[in-house]
């Protein structure tokens, strides 16, 4: 392992070298690797024992040619950071990988020019499809993709209108139901706390619902204080810093997400408010993180378990040559926890 | 892209179709993707364009071939849930991007078998090196990385003994230094909760270096009341209920990680117990869910961007053909927050 020879100078085990070793056919080794229950117990162990001893690995490139396939699914998320991807990618792979599917997942930074270059290498290192988060992207990368044949689904985000199969939620819809419900309690002098909404179709989403909800109860949606940071519990407690300041203050926050919303909850009680009794604040995505801080967040459920599961099984029928008869809506639900209250006074 | 057309039905562009397009020689094509400082910006714009039109991605078989590179570094992870290997992850990508590099992530859901698929699928796809999490795995799949030629080093986990080169940190040092502090403060009657120790080398060193405390200050090791668990809030949380119904109740709590000794906390406040007056609760990692909660979470901070960092610079090495000369130990740090005090009474 302290070596790293030139590959030019060991040639690479093939597929007879695993046959002779094992001291069976080369059809033998290849009905190991591609259909095992069909050899008998035996001869596969002592196959199998070549293939370690050998560190022989089938040439994905001549299978991926024989087969058009290369059972690899790649995946590209904005983070890795926070859990929020995290919980629908576990799922999501453990679907691809009952059907014997691989998942490898590159992360951009929210950064679209390094999204662009990871759906290429995904690509080019043969990836059968693609799962991509939310509808924002240049047009370019989608007409590489079809000109490559590669299929790929859109998540985390639903939307009819965009043209492309996606599975996911409607983000605005479900902010306005929570938004409603803070505005329900009496508040109206309202703040908010957003991710960056450039090239985040979730973040501007939801802040437009939290403007639908304003609308709809007769409250000026552009007397809403709108502080758009970085996605960070650090950021989010500055932003929270700069809203306490206001004169008059705002009575209620809605933060875009959960990470967000736990940097205001600590920000407000380091600065001696109470929440929900001098503030209230709300978060999005119903993270682990929601629930262990005191009190509880109120925030958006988001099924992401589910959501991978059927992201898996929409890729699959995808790759088999099935299209996508329509994108997939699934529903959020408000969790009403300890941290929206009415405003003081 | 409802559609997954045969790939074999639309000929790839090549690099000719795309000099053609762009009114220039396959030579200025070259030249753009592999030196673009060398190309006139107005000249470089217009290859781009047609790369991009064209869907066309250069062909890293032919290139890998001529420069024996893929540019591509592999990292298997434990699991992607929870945030311990995210922030170094995003370091490591960071240091990786800043020299051309693209990094790929497969998650093994602790399972040695999914680990072992995940790092032959990544050997396949052309990694040029990998990132694996801690020592332990199958020698196997050591001789199958050197037969390749691919260069592999160990992270989060320090051992000079292991004959494999590694960044990381002495868990077991680090653990024993915690443990020291929790009995300074009186505590005699401690419990554990840690994850679960099979193929898991960090989790077994840290509890080896709580007995380890427990020996040098006198205590039988014996004593020590252990559960192991899945990695999650709410095993952390069955785990306490488990610890404080025996009689007499341990007074402190050393959990294996944040997340468990968070899952802990709660479940003590849930049964009416004050953290730290009626029980102690320790974790290990740092990650941001220590600082959220309340009272803030005594724990061991371990460098995890530096060691992301740092990591890439020692792989880009390997690659280059260079050995590392030996494993890096980094240093952890304790955080004596809220949650350790003395035992009751």
């Amino acid at each position: 392992m302290t070596k790293n020879p030139d590959p030019a100078s060991k040639p690479l085990p093939t597929l007879a070298d695993v046959a002779s070793r094992a001291g069976v056919s080369t059809a033998t080794v290849s009905r190991c690797l591609n259909a095992p229950a069909q050899v008998v117990e035996e001869t596969r162990k002592r196959v199998l024992q070549a293939v370690q001893d050998l560190g022989y690995s089938p040439n994905f490139g001549a299978r991926a040619l024989a087969a058009k396939r290369t059972n690899t699914v790649g995946a590209v998320i904005p983070t890795m950071d926070n859990a929020i991807f995290a919980r629908g990618l576990q799922a999501f792979q453990e679907e691809l990988g009952r059907n014997g599917i691989t998942m490898l997942v590159a992360s951009s930074a929210y950064r679209p020019e390094l999204e662009a270059e990871q759906i290429r290498a995904l690509v080019a290192r043969g990836a059968d499809a693609l799962l991509l988060i939310g509808h924002d992207r240049d047009p370019a990368i989608y007409r590489f993709l079809e000109a490559r044949g590669v299929p790929a689904l859109i998540a985390w985000a639903y939307d009819e209108t965009a043209g492309k199969p996606s599975i996911g939620f409607d983000n605005r819809r479900a902010m306005a139901g929570l938004a409603a419900q803070v505005i329900a309690q009496g508040h109206t002098r309202l703040a908010a706390i957003s991710a960056e909404q450039a090239c985040n179709d979730r973040a501007r989403e939801r802040m437009n619902g939290v403007r639908e909800a304003m609308q709809a109860a007769g409250l000026p949606p552009e007397g809403l204080h709108l502080i758009e940071v970085p996605y960070s519990v650090d950021h989010g407690a500055e932003a929270m810093g700069q809203l306490m300041a206001l004169s008059p203050r705002p009575t209620a926050v809605i933060c875009g997400n959960d990470v967000l919303a736990v940097g205001a909850m600590q920000k407000a009680q380091e600065m001696g408010l109470d929440v929900p009794r001098d503030v209230s604040v709300t978060g999005f995505d119903d993270i682990e993180l929601a629930r262990v801080v005191t009190p509880q967040l109120t925030t958006v459920h988001v099924p992401h378990r589910d959501m991978g599961r059927q992201a898996a099984q929409l890729l699959k029928q995808m790759i088999g040559g099935t299209p996508m008869a329509q994108s997939v809506a699934l529903q959020t639900e408000l969790r009403l926890r300890g941290t929206l209250g009415p405003p003081p006074g």
